[in-house]
C-alpha cells in the first residue's frame, strides 16, 4: 500500500462519500466513485459538493505524492455537464512545480468518458524547518 | 418556509453534510454547519470538500432566489485558514446579475468571527421557454 | 509620495496603458483609466486585458503595501458588462492575509458606477531571509 | 487568412502588445509576443496582464474559431514563473463545448518550453436569433 493510500485511509470525509483511489505515483492520482442517492442535489443530480470532493481527493493525493504536507489554496473549478448515475473518475496531472507551490489540473469523467468538470488546483508546501 | 427552504429540503447531500439555512432573501442566503468527526481530512481538520460544499449551498439557494432555476457553471474558492471545530457559517450575497448570468461573493467564517474561504460562484440561468 | 506610488512609478506597462493611482493605503488601493480607442479589442469594447491589468494594479499596490514584496501566483476575474468608453476605476481591499499568502478582492465599475468585472486576487510574500 | 486572423486583425490592444498568430483551427490557437521593455512590470519581469493577454489573445481566437460570437466571462490564471526576455507563446485548447458555453485550456511557455502560467477561459455564445 503507497503512502498515498495511508494518508488517505484516514480522510473520514472521502471515505464517507465512497471515494476510492484507483492509481496513483508522484504527481498523478486517478480517483473513483459510484453515485448513489446520497450524492444528490434538490436538482436530482450529483451535487456540486460531491465533484469537487471528487477532484480534490484526486489533487489532494497527487500534490502530497512527494512526501511534502501540502494544503490547497485556490481551487477552481468549471461544470460542463450534469450526471445522473454510474461511476465518476477524477484523474489529477502535476502542471509544475516548485519547492512551495504546485499546480494541478484534474479532469472528471463519467462512465461514458464524458467530460463533467475541470478543476484546477493550487497548493502550498510547508516548509521543512532544519531542526 | 420560503421557496429556497423548499428546494433545499430535496437537497440529500446537503442534508447528510448537516447544512441548515439560516437565513434567505432575494440575493442572499445564510447557512451554517456544526462540524462533527464525519466532516475531516487526514490532516484533522475540516475538508475542503464540506467547506465548497457549505459555500456552495448559501450560493445555490442566493442564485436560484429569484424563481428561475440556475445552475452553477463556474466557482473559485480560495481557502485561508483551517477549521477544527465549531460551527462554521457562509454567506452568499449577489455581486450582479443579468438575465442569463449571475455572479455570487460568498465568505465562509468561523464561530470567532475569522476568515475561512472566499468563494466566487457564477450562475447560468435556464431560459424559460414559451409553451 | 508613498511607496506604492515609488514602485507603480517603475511600472512601464501600466504607465502605457495610462493606469493611474488614486488613493492607497495599506491594504488596499484604487486606480483609475480614460478609455481609448487603443484599448478596445475586435468587438469595440474594453479588452479583457485592460480589464484585467487594472484590476492587476490595484491588487499589486494593495499586496505590496506593507512592505515585503508579494507577487500574484493566481487570479480570478468574472466579467459582467461591456464597456465602451468613459474612466473606469478598480478598487482593491485586503480580504485577509498570513505572513506568506493574502487574498484581494477587486471591483472593477464604469464611470455610472456599474459593475464591470470582479477580480480575486492571491498574492504570495517572499521571505525576507537573515542575512 | 482565416477568420480568426481577420477579427483578430481589428483587436487594436492585442497589436500594441505584439501579439502575433501562430496557427488557429478549429477550437485551438496558437499566439506568441516578443518581450520587450514595454511588456516590464515594476519587478522588471512581464507584466501580469500581458501574461492575461496573451493567454486571452489564444482564448478569443479559439472560442470564436466555431463562427458563432463568443465573450469571456470567467477566466482564472496561475502563474507559475516570471520571465524576462524572449519570445513567450500561448496554446489555448478547447477543453468542452455546448451551444452556450465553452472551456479553453491555456497554456503559456517561454522559448525553453518552461511553463509560465495556466489559463482556463469560459466563454459564453450569443444566440443566432431567428430573423
Amino acid at each position: 500500500m503507497d503512502e498515498s493510500n495511508t494518508f488517505f485511509s484516514d480522510d473520514t470525509f472521502a471515505k464517507e462519500l465512497g471515494i476510492i483511489v484507483k492509481t496513483s505515483s508522484p504527481g498523478t492520482a486517478t480517483v473513483a466513485l459510484q453515485v448513489t442517492d446520497k450524492h444528490k442535489n434538490f436538482h436530482g443530480t450529483v451535487h456540486g459538493g460531491v465533484l469537487f470532493s471528487l477532484a480534490d481527493a484526486a489533487f489532494s493525493i497527487a500534490c502530497n505524492s512527494h512526501g511534502i504536507p501540502a494544503v490547497a489554496i485556490n481551487t477552481s473549478i468549471t461544470f460542463m455537464k450534469a450526471v445522473h448515475q454510474g461511476t465518476i473518475t477524477a484523474h489529477a496531472e502535476e502542471f509544475s512545480k516548485n519547492p512551495k507551490l504546485g499546480t494541478y489540473h484534474v479532469e472528471i469523467t463519467d462512465e461514458n468518458g464524458d467530460k463533467i468538470a475541470l478543476f484546477v488546483g493550487l497548493a502550498y508546501r510547508k516548509s521543512i524547518r532544519p531542526q
